[in-house]
């Protein structure tokens, strides 16, 4: 276990953990005493049918949907019960840099989106009792997240949106997230994932960021000059000013721990390898939402996978910011699209509900 | 200087070397005894008015235009002389691994595009007396030497063909090509520069290998195994057993001096900045030709350059394997094309020629 500051309430808001004991891994090993770190907003019903689930994406904490909540809003705290779950190894739920040993640090298990919702579908039963829910949303590794719930819990999730992701990771996103993690395991400081400090591994965290630089945003980005909208004044200073110290902060062991994940997420690993047959397990209504400029996640490959699921719709977000629109920089012109698309969803009625 | 047996004629076929002096750089710096290494095919006419141009692209050397050329085809050696001049830097012409102190290995000068294009021209006036070109045409790299050409020696260049690459260099490549440096100029074996041997920087030129694996194909080339045209069985193939040795083979001083001159290619730089004036003075018919699955150079901003040129037209390729597709892997599917378009792009008759 080592220290390190980011990863505290001071820079993700309030959140609280619940221990899912000892997990066990799709991959072998187990998490002992596993914990989720989680943020719930609004109030759970009832009739316990006003559930909304939100897995993290890579290098992202529950308080990166902040900006998609909002009384009044699609995802309205005012009507839902809306629990946004950290996924494992991204700092704040059980990570590579807060186990104790024997998984500590580089001994951290090979962790699959699968025993992601697996361990979500735990704390969402046990300790909330909840058998609905009403939405799925998640975006980039949520999406996978997202598409495993509806997949894996066909009964229990009604709908489902995921943005700007896949359900089965494409080769290409596979050699895009490997030069991700070979900048960061080339570093000597990172010292086959025992150093002291993240700040050990600072060049190789600068060196994926600059990655992240070229493939997270788009070649029209840069041409307008879109890095206004990250409160910097010049491209140097969104390199330099933004995106360095923002990954510079991380884990570099729980960057890994996500980057192995996310190059391996693929629901037709229930399915013996069939996807088409994965997929038309969904019974979900499913709004597929990629961004159109996204460099990795295209919505082609969006669609194709869109077309494999029963009751469902593609809805391309357009953003100028590529996969980084899901940050929300672009405030409204962002948001007014998710939030039409997801209200629409939302009010779409579902067959079969627990209670109705 | 150091040995590097791949810049040899036996990968590259043979080549012939024209020293042009002691070559003053833009920049500043000056390379002493500067060598262009060039290949030509047919025969110069007597009018001298048969003359096309092809300069090479990043990483490549004059021998990857061969299949761009034969009898009956547009780049015809039948009718044309023409003459494939190796860029500064890339192995063959002076080179920082090929070159004496005090301009030998980390302390080779930058070079510019304009450079280049200032050297080849010198090779063409002084070596044969050529006064006027009646096409250049060039991929990527040799896209931006095509437009220098164009907009440098107007009068003199009838026709021009920049194939996937821009007159000025977008930011989005800018930072691209900052990750291809970094992947290099990280590994410790680099030294600064000073390594014994482009094996020292193996890991580096491995991890550079596989940035182009991410940027220079496209998500649908992978999604459709498009790696068979390369002559391989699998996905890890391509990358270890013809990626990897590809780029391991080269010299890690060489690549970081075309990255150089490639995040700074811009042919406004002849008009203070103004890119609508430098396009504004081509005089060639101008066929610009993006390649539509291109990541980095995507059509509409060779479009966006195509509209500030009087005298062009946006003539799109279709290629699955998007940058690379300038390799042409996928054969005649790609060769059809570009034949199609370079033949009409000669055919078509310019005013003001030398003879008539």
């Amino acid at each position: 276990m080592i220290e390190n500051a980011y990863y505290t309430e001071e820079f993700h808001g309030p959140f609280e953990l619940y221990t899912i004991g000892d997990f066990e891994l799709e991959d072998g090993g187990v998490i002992p005493d596993c914990q989720l770190a989680y943020t719930t907003y609004g109030e759970l019903n009832e009739s316990k049918d006003n559930v909304i689930v939100i897995p993290t994406w890579f290098s992202g904490t529950s308080i990166a949907y902040e900006p998609y909540i909002g009384e009044g809003r699609a995802l309205d705290p005012e009507k839902y019960f809306i629990v946004i779950i950290n996924q494992i190894g991204n700092g704040l739920s059980s990570s590579p840099h807060n186990s104790p040993a024997p998984i500590d640090m580089a001994n951290f298990p090979n962790v699959r989106i699968s025993d992601d919702v697996r361990a979500q579908h735990q704390l969402l039963t046990e300790k909330y009792g909840i058998e609905e829910v009403a939405l799925v949303v998640g975006g980039s590794m949520g999406a996978q997240q997202t598409y495993e719930w509806a997949v894996r819990y066909p009964d229990m999730v009604k709908r489902a949106a995921p943005i700007a992701g896949t359900a089965k990771n494409t080769d290409h996103d596979f050699l895009f997230t490997h030069t991700l993690m070979e900048a960061i395991t080339s570093d000597p400081g990172f010292n086959s994932g025992n150093y002291q400090s993240c700040q050990d591994v600072a060049d190789g965290l600068r060196r994926h960021a600059d990655i992240w630089a070229v493939m997270g945003l788009s070649t029209e980005f840069y041409k307008q000059e879109k890095w206004r909208l990250f409160e910097v004044d010049s491209l140097e200073e969104f390199t330099t000013g933004f995106l360095h110290p923002l990954f510079q902060a991380m884990d570099p062991n729980a960057l890994l721990t996500m980057a192995w994940k996310w190059q391996r997420g693929d629901v037709s690993r229930m399915t013996g390898g069939n996807l088409k047959e994965a997929l038309g397990r969904i019974k979900a209504k499913v709004f597929v939402m990629p961004i159109d400029e996204d460099m990795f996640f295209p919505p082609r490959d969006c669609e194709a996978e869109q077309k494999l699921i029963p009751n469902s719709e593609l809805r391309v977000i357009d953003s100028v910011c590529g996969h980084f629109g899901l940050f929300g920089g672009e405030g409204e012109a962002y948001f007014n699209q998710i939030d039409e698309h997801l209200g629409e969803l939302l009010s779409i009625p579902v067959e079969d509900s627990v209670v109705k």
